[in-house]
C-alpha cells in the first residue's frame, strides 16, 4: 500500500512556517511499512487544494491531507474536498455534536463560526478531535481513502494515531505491524551497521534501519506478522538481539531523550548531580532540567566562563590555568572536583572547550577540542573529545553537552540495578 | 511571476529528514514578491523526479529543484532532468573544471565518482558551487526556467543567492526589488498591525507584512523600483518609518537574534552581565554565550535550582524563600542583587518561575508564572510574566529567557549612544 501526503496552507508556500507534519507522517508510514510516493504543498486556494487532492488520489491508495479545516474564511479544505469528490457540503450532526461537547467541556460559549467546521461532504465519515474544534474527515474516492486532519501538529498527531491506525490495520489484510526504536550515543552509524549487518538485510522481516541525527544513532525495527502477537514477538526478539550487540551504546527506546535516560538513572539510584560549564555556557544544565521533576536530582550548576570564576567558584588554581590553559585535562578535572565539593552532590560534570569559530590554537588546541570531567566518590575521570572543525559552534556545544551526559550515564550503569 | 519548488530525496518521503529547503526558498521568493504556487516532494526515483519536474514546469514560469545531484547511484536528478527536457546527458567541460578546481583547492585527489557530477543535459547552463562538488544546472523548458540546486542547505542557499537572483532580476523586466526585516520583541502581532496598518495595505509598494515566531514578531518590507537605487530608497523610507512607530520594540534587522542585539549593546557600552537562573536552568546563560566572543561581557552564571543554592550562592535569605515562595517578586529581586554582588558585574539578570507541566499552584502561582530581575548600579527592577498555560515547558523557558534578555536590552538602550 502506498500513501501520498497533501499539506495545505498559505503560510507553508510563503515560507512563514516549516511543514513538520509531512515529515512526521512520512516517518509514521515508513515505520508501518507503507511507502510514501510524495508530498504536495499548496496554499489556501480552493481550486489548487481540490487539484492536489485529485492528483494524490490518482497516485496512491491512501491520501492524508493536513490543514485548512479551521473556522475562518481562508480555510478551504472542506469545500475543496467536496469539489474533488463531487459531493455537496452539509451540516453533519455527529461533527456538530463533537464540537458542542468540546465547548461544553471547556465551559466556553461556542462561536457561530465554529458551526462551519461541522460542514462535511455528504457520505464522509467524521474523525473526532479531542483537542481542538476541527473534526477530521474520512472520504472514499475511486478506491482511495482520503483522510483530512487539522494542521495543528498536536491535534494532527493524536487524530492520526486513532484514525489512520484503523485504516492501516484494515488495509493490511490481516497483517499486523509492530515497530520499535533503540537510541544510541557514543557509537558511529557505520559501527552500528557492522554490528547489525545480518539483521539489516533488505529482504528480512523484521526490517532494521539506522538514522543519524546530531550525534545520536537510532535503530528502527519494523516487524510484520499474521497477528499482532506474532508481529510483537518478532519485534521483541530483534530489539533484544540488537540491544545485546549494541550494549551500553543504547541509551533509550522510542522517543526517549538522552537527558531523560540520565534523569531516570539518577532517580532510580537516588543520586544527585551538579554541573560546571565553560564552553557550553549553560546548555548541559538546561538539558538536565528539560525534564519535569529534575529538582529531585539537580540542585545547582555553575557557568564558569572566565578563568577568575573557575578559580573563585570551583577552586581551580590560577597557576594551573596559566600553566595548562583553561581548555586542558587538568582544568576539566579540577572543575569537576571543585564543583562536587561545593555543591555537595554525588556526581559533578565539567566541560571546558573551544566552541569556535574563533579561539582555536591548532595543532594542539583546535576549534572543537572539548574536555569533559566527571567527579564522584570514586575520584575523577576526564575524557577528551575532538568534535571536528566542520561542525558549527552550536553543534560543538551540542555534542559536548551530550557527551557529558553520556559519561554520567555510563557511570550510573556501573551501579547496576540496585 | 510564479514559482514551484521540487524537493528530491528518499530521506524526505520516509520522514528521516525534514525539508527545510522548500520553506527557505518560499520565504526568499515571498520577500522578492514571487508567488509560490506549491511544493512537491518525491524520492530518488528517476521517473517520479522527471514527472515532478514536468508538472512543476507546466504550472509555473520558474522551477527550483533541490537534491539528488550528488555522486552516488541514488542521485537521479541529472538523469531525470535530461528525460524531462528531452536532451541527452553529456560531460560538461565547465562543470568538470569547476569540480577539479575545488579538489585542487582542498588539496585532495578527486574521486572518479565525482566526474558523474559534471554530466549535464545538453544545452543547459552550469551554476558554480563554491562549497561542494555538485554544480547546479539551469535549463529552459517550454518557457519555464528550471534551476537545479544541491540538497545540502548551506550549498543550496549560497548558490540560490548568486544564480536565482540574476534570473529574478532578468525576469522582473528591469524592475528591482529590495527587501528588509525588522525584528521585535515585547509587542503583540496585533499591536504591530495596528501601528503599521496604513503601511500594510495590500496594494501598496513597498509591501509590509508581519510574522510571529516563538514570541518574536518580524516586520518584512519588500520594495519595487525601476532601478536598484529607487527600490532601496523606498525600502529605507519604510524601514525608517516602521522603526519610528515601533520604537524600542525593534531589537534588530534581518537575521539578527535578540541575544546578538544584547551582545552588541553590551560590547558597545563596555558593560558586563551575570545570570542567576532557576526555572530556565541555564538557557539564559546559553543564549548569552551563543555569540562568539561573549567572554568579553559574560564571565559567569549561576543555575540555582534548589532553595539552598539560592541562599548559599546568591545570599537570598531562607526566611524570604519560606515566606514568599521561591517564585516571587522578592526572591527574583534578591537573586539579581546577590548575583551582581557575587559576580562583580555591571548587570545581573535573574529568573524564577514555574515551567510546568507540574508544580503550579493556581490561582496565585499557575504554571507559566515567571519573575525576572535586573540589578544594576541604579538598583533592581522586577518584572512579572504570565506565559500562559497553553505553552509547553520548553516554550515557557524560551519566553522567560527572551524576556530577560529584552529587559536588559531596554536598560542598555537607556544609556544612549555614548
Amino acid at each position: 500500500m502506498d500513501a501520498f501526503i497533501v499539506s495545505i496552507g498559505t503560510e507553508l508556500v510563503t515560507g512563514q512556517c516549516l511543514d513538520t507534519n509531512a515529515a512526521w507522517l512520512s516517518g509514521e508510514f515508513a515505520r508501518s511499512g507503507i511507502g510514501v510516493l510524495g508530498h504536495i504543498t499548496v496554499g489556501d486556494d480552493t481550486e489548487r487544494v481540490a487539484a492536489a487532492i485529485c492528483q494524490a488520489a490518482a497516485e496512491a491508495e491512501l491520501v492524508v491531507v493536513t490543514g485548512g479545516i479551521g473556522p475562518t474564511p481562508d480555510d478551504v479544505t472542506r469545500e475543496s474536498l467536496a469539489t474533488a469528490i463531487g459531493q455537496p457540503l452539509e451540516l453533519n450532526p455527529e461533527a456538530l455534536a463533537g464540537i458542542e461537547a468540546l465547548f461544553a467541556r471547556w465551559q466556553r460559549p461556542m462561536d457561530d463560526a465554529n458551526r462551519i467546521q461541522a460542514m462535511i461532504p455528504r457520505g464522509c465519515g467524521v474523525i473526532p478531535n479531542e483537542r481542538g474544534t476541527a473534526p477530521g474527515i474520512q472520504a472514499q474516492f475511486d478506491g482511495t481513502v482520503v483522510i483530512v486532519l487539522p494542521g495543528v501538529p498536536a491535534e494532527m498527531k493524536a487524530m492520526f494515531r486513532q484514525a489512520v491506525a484503523t485504516v492501516l490495520a484494515d488495509e493490511a489484510g490481516g497483517n499486523s505491524i509492530a515497530t520499535g526504536r533503540l537510541n544510541c550515543f557514543g557509537i558511529s552509524e557505520s559501527k552500528v551497521g557492522e554490528l547489525l549487518s545480518d539483521l539489516m538485510q533488505r529482504s528480512r522481516n523484521p526490517q532494521v534501519g539506522t538514522t543519524a541525527t546530531e550525534g545520536t544513532i537510532s535503530v528502527r525495527v519494523t516487524a510484520r506478522g499474521a497477528t499482532p502477537d506474532a508481529a510483537q514477538r518478532l519485534l521483541a526478539a530483534d530489539l533484544a538481539e540488537a540491544q545485546v550487540r549494541l550494549g551500553r551504546a543504547v541509551y533509550g527506546v522510542d522517543d526517549q531523550s538522552l537527558q531523560a535516560s540520565v534523569a531516570g538513572l539518577l532517580l532510580q539510584h537516588g543520586k544527585t548531580v551538579a554541573t560546571a560549564e565553560s564552553c557550553t555556557g549553560g546548555l548541559l544544565a538546561r538539558r538536565l532540567t528539560d525534564v519535569s521533576g529534575s529538582s529531585a536530582f539537580f540542585h545547582r550548576g555553575y557557568v564558569t566562563y572566565s578563568n577568575e570564576s573557575k578559580s573563585e567558584l570551583l577552586g581551580v588554581p590560577c597557576e594551573m590555568i596559566e600553566a595548562e590553559g583553561a581548555v586542558s585535562e587538568a582544568v576539566a578535572s579540577a572543575m569537576a572536583v571543585g564543583c562536587r565539593t561545593s555543591a555537595g552532590t554525588d556526581y559533578a560534570l565539567s566541560i571546558t572547550g573551544i566552541a569556535g569559530p574563533t579561539g582555536g590554537l591548532p595543532p594542539d588546541k583546535p576549534v572543537g577540542l572539548v574536555y569533559l570531567g566527571l567527579a564522584s566518590a570514586d575520584g575523577v575521570i576526564v575524557k577528551r573529545l575532538l568534535a571536528g572543525e566542520h561542525l558549527t559552534r552550536s553543534q560543538i556545544r551540542d555534542r559536548g553537552s551530550k557527551a557529558a551526559l553520556n559519561l554520567l550515564r555510563h557511570s550510573l550503569l556501573e551501579l547496576g540495578s540496585s
